[in-house]
């Protein structure tokens, strides 16, 4: 097979008149198809009621410190849940605190407290005249909202299949004093899947910032999310590299349960250094008496420890994989030959990132939209919504039915060769 | 009996003699108890052990709007709920956004949301020189404790029976644009069990605020916690007399079922007017993609309705009253004849405002700690932990067994007296 750039004019001519013929078809179809949301489906979330059980009326809701869950009390999690996260996340029980149902929140939280009080007592961001994040991208829209929301400025910084650029990376965070995090997800990327390399994270470990507060904002939001059950992602343990390194403030972890159990009814948490905790106790203490403890013990009842949630996470997987696979041999064998695509097959996580000739993602939602298949927007994956090279599409396998996803994948297919096509008719 | 300010010289010290050697026989005794916390009872928390029953493996998770309650979604609380919270509340459920478990955090984010982005595009309060609140005292200590976490200058406004003085709060609040708030509990205040007066409420709700974004910060903490099933407070419905003054955005009122169902798994929720409501929402989507939506559901099946939480408070009403009867008969009959404290005879709330001689509630909190008994802090319902009079203990009589209550109410009288005699010797 030709890759489309090899093709001829009168070639590409001849491919676009059956590709539109093809669109025409699809379009009559009515379609209303959604590869948009990254979201469990409602089978991955059976696997889960069980959990429901593990706690009624007649449970004896005591922790095992003899404190009442019922009642008042414990800002930083049940000690049970903070084992739980701990292992997850192979840190120590103290350097985890256990909040409710939304790691989001808590990334939130973080960034509005170091606004309005700072971090480990230095300057309120606030007060500041300038506050810079670096962003490696495509990264997750919802990071890049929050610090836009504060009004932070965000500095594009490209991902490579290791990680974020870290020689690009290094120089800011070691020039400029107003750069004062970095947005990453280290295991199986938003949206790429990319795994950050031994490597990458020893030097994310070692960066010597300028400015004290600097913090490492590490969203371990995919950490046991394996769509194998024999290629499983390892990734070094940023807090273990950070203390090895000298440098054992630089981090804040987090996760959470909420693709594990329920999205809105999990668990999530932070892990840092004794210094950051203890910080951010301190502060936590104002904002709220405690989290749901009934709802960490029922994770903690149900999950009980590291290999019963991995055990259920290969439950998941079982789920998954099929669609993952599905999508991913379609681009292998419709769009790799054509040379008008590229995508890391993701070990883990929920998305694909399909990376499409220049300027045409755009166009590739567009086109799927108008053939009833919602897309994530294109350059939601990027600070204020711009991709600079227009290039970067999501992709959301999980949560439609194989049948659906199936027939969206190949409209979406369809889509991608017709946008390439029209944009290499145009040089 | 003679009131003690009656007594001559001779028969106080005679007086102190006695209660010296009382005292001396209490602390023999090596009592270790605590009427310090504003919790619960275990007896309380039974109550509601059925709650946990509701929900289990084989429920339909699905809102009446069709929404799966086990994914994400949903940002401002489900349907069922808002309408739950809207009728406890009075108001209509659109006006509501139902929150996680703590309406603490809902009213430390909105002061912290004001800090960082201002309320309803005004200029955020971190941009200010300086930012006020009023503080009716006593008050509540984590009311004050956020509002000093982020730097407000707070200013005493004194209590009466009918709420707080609002010839002060008037004249603050329309003189001076850095007054931007104001701490109420409006019904069975806490520590003193006040229920604002009909016309406070018309006073508040016809406030003219010097600052566009003044905001009354009307914590219903107690709005269903009755002691009594025939005597009932009844306040004005704050959101009604707002809008019926031309007032509509004047007020948030939180709420939550942390005294209902369980502290720190139940659910919190603000109420306001559409347009408060509206610049909430926008916020508060950068900060979660939605809260527990499952105990959401879980409080709506168990509780149904407003009837449903009444009846399950007057449950807890016979719990408590009890408590509260035999504290405050135990003060009618000790403390009420020898002239050396007054309080208000609570009907509903968590607590009892004690008020010694002026001068004499740190040495009473003393006092009673040497004898085992702790009590909350003295000073600690007031901005910055400084009673003026140093006259104000906050007694929580719920915790505790009646026996156990019995015994430290009883050492707590012979404090007041003894305290009272040495501090009537000092003239």
């Amino acid at each position: 097979m030709k890759s489309y750039q090899e093709m001829t004019k009168e070639e590409l001519l001849q491919e676009k008149a059956g590709l539109e013929a093809e669109y025409a078809k699809i379009k009559a179809r009515g379609l209303a198809l959604d590869m948009s949301r990254g979201k469990p489906s409602s089978e991955q979330l059976d696997l889960c009621m069980d959990m429901l059980d593990v706690i009624d009326s007649k449970s004896v809701l005591k922790s095992e410190n003899g404190t009442d869950l019922r009642n008042y009390g414990i800002v930083d999690g049940i000690p049970e849940a903070k084992r739980l996260i701990a292992e997850i996340v192979d840190c120590k029980p103290e350097n985890v605190i256990v909040y409710g149902n939304s790691s989001l929140n808590i990334m939130y939280d973080q960034i509005s407290r170091a606004m309005t009080h700072g971090i480990c007592g230095n300057t309120p961001w606030c007060k500041l005249d300038k506050v810079k994040f670096l962003c490696p991208v495509p990264g997750y829209d919802r990071h890049f909202a929050v610090t836009e929301h504060f009004g932070i400025e965000m500095i594009n910084i490209p991902m490579s299949a290791d990680g974020p650029d870290m020689d690009l990376v290094e120089k800011y965070v070691s020039e400029d004093p107003a750069v004062k995090g970095i947005w990453c997800v280290p295991k199986y990327s938003n949206p790429q899947g990319v795994v950050y390399s031994d490597d990458t994270v020893r030097r994310f470990a070692n960066l010597k910032p300028a400015a004290a507060d600097f913090r490492i904002f590490w969203d371990n939001a995919y950490c046991v999310h394996h769509i194998y059950e024999d290629k499983q992602a390892q990734i070094l343990n940023i807090l273990d590299e950070c203390e090895k390194a000298g440098n054992p403030d630089l981090v804040f972890q987090f996760c959470s349960t909420s693709k594990v159990s329920f999205p809105g009814a999990g668990i999530a948490a932070i892990s840092a250094s004794a210094a950051n905790i203890a910080d951010i106790k301190k502060q936590l203490s104002f904002q709220t008496i405690g989290h749901d403890k009934i709802n960490q013990l029922r994770h903690v009842r149900y999950f009980k420890d590291r290999a019963g949630i991995e055990a259920h996470m290969m439950k998941q997987a079982a789920i998954i994989r099929p669609k993952f696979e599905m999508v991913l041999d379609l681009l292998e064998k419709e769009i790799k030959p054509l040379g008008i695509g590229s995508w890391v097959n993701p070990l883990g996580g929920y998305f694909i990132g399909f990376e499409t000739l220049e300027g045409c993602a755009k166009a590739v939602v567009a086109k799927c939209k108008e053939a009833g298949v919602v897309l994530t927007g294109a350059g939601a994956p990027f600070p204020y919504g711009k991709d600079p090279k227009d290039s970067i599409i999501r992709i959301a396998p999980t949560y439609p039915s194989l049948a659906d996803l199936t027939e969206a994948a190949n409209v979406f297919v369809t889509c991608v060769k017709l946008v390439s096509v029209e944009k290499l008719l145009e040089r």
